[in-house]
Formats: C-alpha cells, sequence, structure tokens
C-alpha cells in the first residue's frame, strides 16, 4: 500500500425527506445563490421543496447550468455572485450543476485574472465561496469530492480541477427525488458510477486488498441495483443504493493508497468536446478499449474482478481477464448504454486521429504511463 | 436502507515515515500537551519521532495514561491543561490513550461542575480542545472516530461518551511503529476491529447491500491480515492493512442506515470492569453468546457471514447460521485469544449474576431490544 492522506470533510444527509434539512445546514444570515440547471427540479417539485426549507432566507437564483457546464455560461453567475455579495452557493442538481458551482465558488474570490487559469492551468484555488448541494442524480460522486469538470464553448475544451477548499459542505441526498429522472440519466449514472470504481481498482495490485474488495462491494451493489432503478422507477431501496453507491464511488475512499487510471475518464471528454456524446455514453465507449489495450498488464485485477463481480470460474488469468472486459463491456450493453463509435454515428479513424492529436501534450496516460497517443489511436479504432 | 448523516472530518496520514507530518499538521503557535502511555514509545522510538518532529514547539507531557483510561488519571491532566493553558492536545498510542486525551479535551473547558457527568449523565460537550493522535496500535477506531470508553476506579464503571467536538483534528498511522507490539496486543486488536465490524453487520437486512459488503470486506481482510501480523511482525503490507481495517472498521462509514447491536461491547464493558479482562478478550467470549442468543433474528446476516466471509457453503440459513456463529468462535481461537469465561478462570454463574445486575437501567440491549437482564445471564451461563 503506499502512503495516503485522506481527509472529506463533508457531511452527508441521506434519506427521504431529508432536503427540509437545508434550514439547519446554512447559516441563517448567509447571502445565497441557488444553482440549477435546465429547469427539472422546477417539474420535479425540488425546487419547491428548496424554496420551502429556505423561507424567509436572503436568496437569489441562476438556472440554467447545462451538461457539460460552460464556462461561458458560470462567468455570468460569477458576476453576479461578486455584484450581490453572495456568501453561500447551493447547487441544486446533478454533477453538472455541482461543478459548475464548485468552479464558481472558486472563481468568485479569484482575482489573478481570468478564473479559466483555474481550469486550464491549474491555477491555485486560495480561497473558495462556501458551498452546499442537494444532489438530484447519483453519478458524478461531485457531492462528495473536490473534482469538477468544466467546458468551454470558445476553445471546444473539456479539462478538470480539484481543491479542498471545493468540497460541499454538505450534500443533501434524498433518493426520492431521482424516481421522476428520464431513465438515460439513470443508466447514464450507473455506468459514470462503475467506471469511477473502475479506475481506482483495475490497475494492479500493491498489497492493498481492502481496498480492492471495497470496490468490489461497489461494482457488485451496481451491477445488482442499477437495472432494479431502471425497472422500477420508484423502488426506494434500490434509489438509496445506487444514491449512496455512486457517492462512494468518488468520495476518495476506494483509492488511498493504491494506484489509480484516469486514462477512460480523460479520452471520453475529448469524445465529448469533439462529438457532445454524453458524459457516460463515452466512458462505455472507452473503457472496454482501455482495458483491452492494457491487459497484460491489468490481468490479475481483471481475473479478479471477472470471478468476485461477475462469478466467472475457471480457466487461466488471461482468460478470466477477457471474460471480465467481455462482461464490464455486456454490463453496460444490458443497460441499453451502446459501447460502440459507429453505434453514435462515429466514424473511428477520425476520431483515433482527432482524439490522439487533441492528448498530445497530456499523455503518457495510465497507472503504468503506457498509453501515448499511438496507443490511445489504436484503442479508439477497435472502437469502431 | 434508512435516513442518515454522516460526517467525518478526520484527517488521515499513513503511511511509513508519516510522523514527520506533525510539523505540519499542528499549528505552530500551539501550546501542545502531548499524553501517552506507560512509555512503550520511549521503547519504540515513537516518542523519539514525535519530539523530533515537534523540536523547537511549546510541548508538555503527561504520560501514564492505563489501559482502561481511568477518570481520576485524566483529571490531572485536565488540571495540568487548565493550569498551562494547553490548546492542543496530541495523543500518542493506542485507542486507551485516544479515548482518554478525547474526555481530557472534553473536560477542559467544561465547567458545570465534575466533567464526569459527561460519560456518567451524557452531559453536552458545547466544545472541546483540539486533538490529534500519532496512533500505535489498530484496534478501537477510536483515531476516526468521536467515541471513547472511560472507567472509573472510586466507582467501578466503565462507560462510553462521544461528542463530534472530539474528532480529532488529524490522525497519523505509521504501520511500522506497530512492528515491536506484543502479540496480545496485536490479536486484541483483530478482534476489537472483527466484533466492531459485526455489531454494525450482524443484525438484520434493511435493503442496505452496500453496507453489508463494506463489512465483509473489512471482516475477510481482517481473517486474511490479522494472522500475517502475528506470524510475521515485520510484514509492512499485512501491518498497513490491519491498521487501515481497523480505523474503517469503527470511522461510521459501514454503520450509516443500518441497524446495529452494541451489547457485546456493552456486556464485555462491564466483564472488564468487574473482572479487569482486555476489552477484546470480553468480546471474544460474549460475541458468540450473544449471536447464538439472537440466532433466530440475525439468521439471515449469519447465514451471509458464514458464506461470505468463511466460505460456508450448502445446508439451510438455520444451519449456516450456526456455522457462522461457530466460525467466528474459531477465527478468535486461532489468533489465540480464548473466548470462554472458564478460561479466564472466571465463574460463569456469578459472572452471569453480577453483569446482569449490574446492566439493570440500561436494558434491553440488541437491535430488536431482545436482551433483557435474563437473556444476559442465560448467554453469559452458556459462555462457562
Amino acid at each position: 500500500m503506499d502512503n495516503f492522506e485522506y481527509h472529506n470533510p463533508v457531511r452527508i444527509v441521506f434519506g427521504k425527506g431529508s432536503i427540509a434539512e437545508l434550514r439547519k445546514l446554512i447559516p441563517a444570515n448567509a447571502r445565497i445563490l441557488m444553482t440549477y440547471g435546465g429547469g427539472s427540479i422546477k417539474a420535479n417539485g425540488v425546487y419547491d421543496q428548496v424554496r420551502k426549507a429556505l423561507k424567509g432566507r436572503r436568496i437569489l437564483e441562476f438556472g440554467g447550468i447545462e451538461p457539460n457546464p460552460r464556462y461561458e455560461t458560470l462567468m455570468r453567475a460569477v458576476a453576479l455572485g461578486r455584484g450581490k455579495k453572495i456568501d453561500f452557493l447551493l447547487a441544486v442538481g446533478g454533477g453538472s450543476v455541482l461543478d459548475g458551482t464548485k468552479f464558481i465558488a472558486a472563481a468568485i474570490p479569484y482575482r489573478k485574472g481570468d478564473p479559466w487559469a483555474i481550469v486550464s492551468e491549474g491555477a491555485a484555488v486560495e480561497s473558495a465561496v462556501a458551498l452546499g448541494s442537494v444532489l438530484t442524480l447519483p453519478a458524478t460522486g461531485s457531492e462528495m469530492n473536490t473534482f469538477a469538470v468544466i467546458s468551454r464553448n470558445s476553445s471546444n475544451e473539456k479539462l478538470a480541477f480539484g481543491s479542498p477548499h471545493c468540497y460541499p459542505r454538505f450534500s443533501v441526498l434524498d433518493p426520492t427525488v431521482t424516481f421522476s429522472l428520464p431513465p438515460r440519466q439513470v443508466k447514464n449514472g450507473v455506468v459514470d458510477a462503475f467506471v469511477h470504481v473502475c479506475e481506482q481498482y483495475l490497475t494492479y495490485e500493491n498489497h492493498a486488498p481492502l481496498q480492492a474488495r471495497l470496490a468490489e462491494a461497489i461494482l457488485l451493489t451496481l451491477v445488482e441495483e442499477g437495472p432494479k432503478t431502471i425497472a422500477r422507477p420508484t423502488d426506494y431501496a434500490a434509489r438509496a443504493n445506487l444514491m449512496w453507491s455512486a457517492t462512494m464511488a468518488l468520495n476518495g475512499l476506494i483509492g488511498v493508497g493504491v494506484p489509480q487510471d484516469w486514462a477512460t475518464h480523460t479520452i471520453g471528454h475529448e469524445i465529448t468536446a469533439l462529438y457532445g456524446l454524453d458524459h457516460a455514453q463515452t466512458l462505455a465507449v472507452v473503457l472496454p478499449g482501455v482495458l483491452a489495450s492494457q491487459k497484460a498488464r491489468k490481468r490479475g485485477r481483471l481475473a479478479q474482478c471477472a470471478e468476485r463481480v461477475f462469478g466467472v470460474k475457471g480457466g487461466s488469468p488471461a482468460r478470466r481477464a477477457e471474460a471480465g472486459i467481455r462482461k464490464i463491456e455486456g454490463f453496460f450493453r444490458s443497460l441499453g448504454v451502446k459501447t460502440r463509435l459507429s453505434e453514435y454515428g462515429i466514424d473511428a479513424d477520425r476520431c483515433a486521429v482527432q482524439v490522439s492529436e487533441r492528448l498530445k501534450g497530456r499523455v503518457p496516460l495510465g497507472e503504468h504511463e503506457a498509453l501515448g497517443t499511438k496507443e490511445i489511436a489504436a484503442l479508439l479504432r477497435t472502437r469502431a
């Protein structure tokens, strides 16, 4: 096990009816900016619950944060926040609203020029406006981590940043608010959480069996509970298990002291930036390619995953590893998420050239730094 | 899954050489009181490492905190802390030093009379002196939770309290400092951590499969890694895995949203108070008795534990549940921890009468509140 530091101060308030707790969670005298997305929270009652919980508080709103939240949009919220001296941001939505709000939180006090530098150059975040969240979509884990992924229209970029200052003070997780989610978003969420776990688990053994088993615990739960949420949208237990699994998938815990491989996310972001695919769709396409490309290096863990998560028995480790990759892709497909570029109308050769070109300055990827532009192009071609 | 709130802000600094990080972890101007136990930290080099890391800092010492830390001892540290205006407590030791230091932290600012009320009456802890820890013995999980168990000589009591103010700011976990631990303490630690998990897992199913699997992940790791630490004291990986498993066993995470059953600890504390057994020895005696007494109510989870943790296959759930209890007791015995009162020279009948009498005001115990004094006496008689 490698040395590590772990510190996650996010307060999770979980369960039916928990939005009412907002009243206690946000300081009484805060000047709140409530951020949200396209307005689904108005249709599903979440907006009303939040307003009711915060009745009498000083609260402004900023709606319209899009999926793959854009710098251009977010900077309007930054201007509003600065102008109105906002000192608490309440993100109400899914991972995009949360990620966007983390950027707003870091950008408001940023005074060293254009806050885009936080994302593009890793400029230091020295402080951030306090933020909390009401999560409406289990997927990204943003509700319990420091990370955010921001897109920029003008340069067609999609980039990640993270800072401990961007930890939410709290996140409210009420599984009932996910009952009305469109199936596509639910499926995407299952895939996203599943891939987050894989990227901290499908690497190599470094004598950290607990972290591996914690990862397997989440994968098994996603495999069992994910399909239930799609078949029976109002199954509270399934929704709750999916929601908590997605949070646990990326709150840092399963990744302490172990190697990680974020190649799939890095490559996937480029495909979204270029072709507009949903984030999880890109992951479902790319992960099997990364795993196949690195199967010799990842053999032990792939075989272990096949055995412990998908119940594959017998055969050599190499065969079990192959089976593991097939099972993972099969799981995504069983959810109804396509795993081939051609299924999204994308030419694999063109995609391979474009993505590897764009990643030139950021390779090599992977826990062994074995994915250069050549390998990335090659693995994308296999995803035709 | 039940509604829950989870908030654990402890910073874990884990790994070889991590004691040197103390310099960054404690504010430069703090008036530190370093607390410790019987002096083993002087023999194993931990004391020197701490003093070196904190060279030039304002630091006083309070040694001599005993196993099952005593109110009488701790109040001397409280007097010292008040007199010297201590504003940071650094606990260097195992669970007893940590627990004792949590009491000191809460007692120093307590002004409503005798701080014993915090323990005996659950008097509110409204603030506490900041504390951090250097853990030397993996066992209690105190390094990443709010709980402490304090004993009082004059009244022969052993009682628990907890407050969010008593979360350590940080805990430094260097597995190499555990290399020199006496085998008895290591075995006790494995049992203590194992029982912590059982008390959050061997209850009943409430549709929280992730929590169950996280619990099983820890149990499996303890079963695999615990014996290695005893056979090969300087096996870093085994020591690291045991240390992290013990922390994860009681940092709250596996217990969110699920029923819990702390009967074994409550009964065990009385046996320590009466007969002076090591904490873990009492758990090894009591847990199989609690499980057997409640086997009908706990059947599903016992059978699941037998299957998933100990590989028991086939047979009815009732038979697998029985096997599970035997396997757990067998695991404790395989470590060399005795599981019968007679093996400790204790008369079971007398113990049954005494313990049930002392627990009169605190029954019923267990997740179904099914353990009254009669049931407690009966189960202790089976542990002869």
